[in-house]
């Protein structure tokens, strides 16, 4: 059983209450606020050496990257992050210095975007450093962001450029706040997500929930200038479009919109963040499936966000 | 340096905003809630493979175990859980069976109290199992029980029997929400804080925020049959009195009222929870320091909750 297998069947039958206005499945749970126009969210997410980041890696970039990943979800949500707890499992052996140098790659971010860090624990985890973060966020009631909004010819847009991110920008992304809350207010956004597995697998979250399917065009897909040169340079390296297809933690917003609001909001993106791209990849379709449309014609992208060319 | 001093470090300057009432140090972190009289509660727990629990623990035991004691935190602030987000880092082999029952604990629990689990996620912890959860709570504001309003001459209570945790109740205790509750609303509870680094340590705690010092009576102290049965058992093992001022794990409240309200609260409790000890265990004295008064006079307890017998 995989990870995705195992997650469906555990919230499957979760508890809920009144509360509750989207649970499990979305990047974030979102609950009633008892206020009647705004909602609570809610993430948790974690970071483990030696698979989110390296014993080498720099104490602040781990800081920050713990963070950030929560951030990117109240992003995906159109929302606003509030205040965050931190645990940190330590092994046996640690310098306190190291783990103040976590905690100030962390307090940096956080007071970039008026986040509170509220409390926390540490505890013992002998062989590896594994932080995890939980951050609690609030948004608009009518301005809250879902997967499951996408809509047949729809527009489909993403932020920046992907693939390669592990060469660096997993350490250092800034979540996309206040992009996606002046999405939010100026355009009718219909669904959102943040990329964390991949465009692909992430898009493919969108379908899924939002019961349609997409054509994406590969002309269309901006490539990181990361991606390229590592496919350059190793020969086992993914092709570039495979790498911005398929690598995860670009943590990028993909999002739709009615496609009469396309040229629109492409105006509007270039004279509001005149340095971050903002592509048109592709439209949501009513037929289910993920189609990629190249020079030779469309072709079917199968399986977790990497495609199997015929 | 001990986890108390990192922790103290870590805790110094952390970034602060409008929505914080109480940030790191007290059970929960307060939260406005932007309605006029309810505060928003925010707590997170991690348990550890090995640490907290063992390999053969039963799976059930486990899920329990890590929800109960997030939601004993909110008890001690008189609380009222809502939410939990649940990590769970699992080694690269695992049995999901084993993992769907960690997750019927935790749902039973929450069923009990009302608590909806909407989400989390799964990552990997090659080692060892780690399940860290966060819980979202709400209290009315002027019912918010903080550890720091201790007053000389209050009286100390403390809920069920103390000490040797370990053979058992740690695994199947049943977080004190709805007494908490009771207390809260039935009388002036000055400081209370939930019993989960031994009594002395967590009654320092109090102490120390409130800064105040108590003096508890050894005769008045409630020790479980547990910590008895051990030390009968064990020649090397703690004795009673010791296992119940030390011991870790007990989940009890631990609070404090007016001293004239002392004998009030233990009828009104019999009557409410007459399966429930309630055992008054000292005052709270304006001279600082905690010191254990015995037939024999007055001694100091000293550092981390074991007493130094002179």
């Amino acid at each position: 059983m995989n990870e995705i297998e195992l997650i469906a069947q555990l919230t499957k039958s979760l508890p809920t209450n009144a509360w509750v206005i989207t649970g499990a499945g979305d990047d974030c749970a979102v609950l009633d606020s008892g206020q009647p126009n705004r909602c609570l969210l809610l993430k948790t997410d974690a970071v483990v050496e030696g698979i989110h980041f390296l014993p080498e890696t720099q104490a602040e970039q781990i800081g920050h990257k713990a963070l950030a990943r929560c951030l990117s979800d109240i992003a995906a949500m159109a929302g606003r992050p509030i205040a965050a707890l931190v645990t940190i499992a330590l092994p046996k052996k640690f310098d306190p210095d190291f783990v103040k140098k976590i905690y100030d790659g962390m307090s940096q971010l956080a007071e970039r975007h008026g986040v509170a860090i509220v409390g926390g624990e540490t505890t013992t985890n002998p062989e590896r450093m594994l932080i995890s973060i939980s951050l609690l966020g609030d948004v608009a009631k009518d301005k809250c962001l879902l997967r499951s909004g996408a809509k047949a010819s729809d527009a489909i847009f993403v932020t920046g450029e992907l693939g390669g991110s592990l060469a660096a920008k997993h350490l250092e992304f800034e979540p996309r706040l206040s992009e996606a809350r002046w999405l939010a207010d100026h355009f009718s956004v219909h669904a959102m997500i943040d990329l964390s597995d991949g465009l692909a697998s992430d898009l493919r979250h969108i379908l899924h929930q939002s019961k349609t399917g997409a054509e994406i065009f590969s002309k269309s897909i901006p490539i990181s200038r990361a991606a390229k040169l590592r496919a350059r340079a190793e020969s086992s390296a993914k092709p570039p479009l495979l790498a911005a297809l398929s690598d995860g933690e670009d943590f990028e917003l993909l999002f739709t919109v009615s496609s009469r609001d396309a040229v629109p909001l492409l105006d509007a993106w270039k004279k509001q963040f005149p340095k971050l791209k903002l592509s048109c990849i592709g439209k949501i379709t009513a037929a289910p499936g993920l189609k990629l449309r190249d020079e030779n014609g469309v072709r079917i992208l199968q399986s977790h966000g990497y495609v199997h060319f015929a």
